[in-house]
């Protein structure tokens, strides 16, 4: 029997066992048909990743099944919204079963542990990639944005810095770790990254902005701060470095990491002073980690960065697809 | 100055003159906010489109954005949506401003003319290919599927079909037509399909099921057999081909295209015996095309093919681009 593209997208991703009650129709039809309730609004994010660009072309099916729904969700998260729907693109060079389990199997994985349904999606032939456009939803009036975050505020950050750079430059040989535990963990940031859904949610009524880290802190910090019209202060001294991350790289290049790394999937926040202890005691309800690194001061300032109390100059950048040189990241 | 992912997107895609009132926040957050009307499903419906096998590598940008946007449309149109927001995820090879320009200038242009909005995307470095995400509203309760064909419902089309493959065919230098207005209906027909958007939301209270052609009558007739466990008989007598497609193929391959023919966008449904004279007074109303071909059967009889009264043997399938020999349709 030939292996047409819908037995092939009918076997994998068709599993009925996953259903929300918010789904009227899921796979199988035109479109899938979605009831939003009362007072909740939609919020929907898509992200494109592409072998060689966003993930390294042998990354095993499994990692890559779980690492590109944590990358969508983590859009969700920067909102503070509760997941619902995926939708996913996938384009493959050829139909491999072996592969298409794998993915599948860890996607579905993922999918049952935040509650979420597919509810449709494509499959195509062509090199390696794929699209998710992922749906959540967040009570009206209760989103957090890129654009709240006001002088004075502080800017928080959850978990630590730069992991996930240094697991890839483990993995490319770019780094020698011998320390088998700091070598795992530090992979296991790059392959597995967790995204910080419940931090979101916590954020909700005490954080006046947030973003999540996918380009590495300096570039999407700019983004909060070109939509906010502020400026921002960053103590070096604060920014949360792994012990795994410290020790096996030196000061200067787990800095480096810590600031442009890209894919830590972390959060990024600002919190009014007045909520400062209602947000430390939620997070800490939930046992997450987070930092204050800074403050938000005025537009004029741009972003400056100090370490014990004086300025001190950079000149990195975010990484970014399309700059030349760095487009081929994985490549 | 280096341009950024970033400011590629916000320089083509951010427009912000085209603005519904339902979306609380479109591109440049980490989540567009949409809210939906009270008693309104949401329809979700995404496609791929992959260089050299979605559109031919050469196709003009403007073609290309008008296409994909028509595409998507068209699983909207099946299920009697009203289009809304879309999502854009665009992976192209380089930074070409002159091809973003024209393409997005001509989606805008359609976005505009069905009253939708972009709300977000991603762009990316690689071959060429595009996801697209499309939303509409739908009153709950009113939507088409293709699970609903009952024995004895008649199976109508929109428009002509075959149109298309027959101006792919002038296009690749397979069909020789000196015609130069036969010619220009042909590949205007391939290059420019017209999603039947209105004609969906016509049938919405009146046919028990629909699909939208874009895999060849055939193969999308059998989505919906599948999904209603009924069987069909077809009068090729009755299928509709245009004048410019009878008069420059010949009969067996005019007849070939009509059937199988992809992407010509019309619209497939079943209409029960009593609401027949309410559906014809409906699409005249709108001054849209279409034909009864058929009729559903009981599921042991098939799918039967039938010219003057007698049953005919077909051996052909729709398109699949993943069936050996046809992925490279466009190639």
């Amino acid at each position: 029997m030939a292996c047409s593209e819908f037995d092939l997208i009918a076997r994998y991703f068709n599993r009925i066992e996953h259903l929300r009650r918010d789904v009227q129709l899921g796979i199988g039809d035109d479109c899938a048909l979605l009831t939003v309730a009362e007072k909740q609004l939609l919020a929907v994010s898509t992200d494109t990743l592409v072998a060689g660009i966003h993930f390294l072309p042998d990354i095993a099916p499994a990692d890559l099944g779980r690492k590109a729904l944590a990358v969508n969700l983590s859009d969700l998260a920067a909102m503070g919204a509760d997941p619902a729907w995926l939708s996913l693109a996938l384009t493959l060079p050829k139909v491999d079963e072996a592969w298409l389990k794998a993915f599948s199997d860890s996607l579905f994985e993922q999918l049952d542990y935040y509650g979420m349904q597919l509810i449709g999606g494509d499959t195509t032939r062509g090199p390696l990639s794929m699209t998710l456009t992922i749906q959540g939803l967040i009570p009206a009036g209760r989103a957090l944005t890129r654009s709240g975050a006001r002088i004075g505020d502080w800017i928080y950050v959850t978990g630590t810095l730069g992991d996930s750079a240094a697991g890839l430059a483990i993995i490319q040989g770019h780094l020698q770790v011998t320390d088998a535990q700091a070598r795992d963990y530090l992979i296991g940031r790059h392959l597995w990254p967790q995204p910080r859904v419940l931090q979101g949610q916590a954020l909700r009524d005490l954080a006046s902005s947030a973003i999540d880290i996918s380009d590495g802190l300096i570039a999407d910090l700019r983004h909060v701060l070109k939509a906010s019209e502020c400026g921002a202060r960053i103590d070096l001294d604060e920014l949360p470095l792994s012990q795994m991350l410290s020790r096996h790289a030196d000061a200067e290049q787990a800095l480096y990491w810590g600031l442009t790394g890209g894919e830590d999937y972390e959060l990024c926040f600002t919190v009014p002073e007045i909520n400062r202890g209602a947000l430390e005691v939620a997070l800490s309800h939930l046992g997450a980690d987070y930092t204050c690194i800074g403050q938000i001061c005025p537009l004029s300032e741009g972003i400056k960065f100090y370490r014990h109390d004086q300025v001190v100059e950079l000149a990195w950048k975010g990484y970014d697809h399309f700059s030349p040189g760095q487009g081929g990241f994985y490549g």
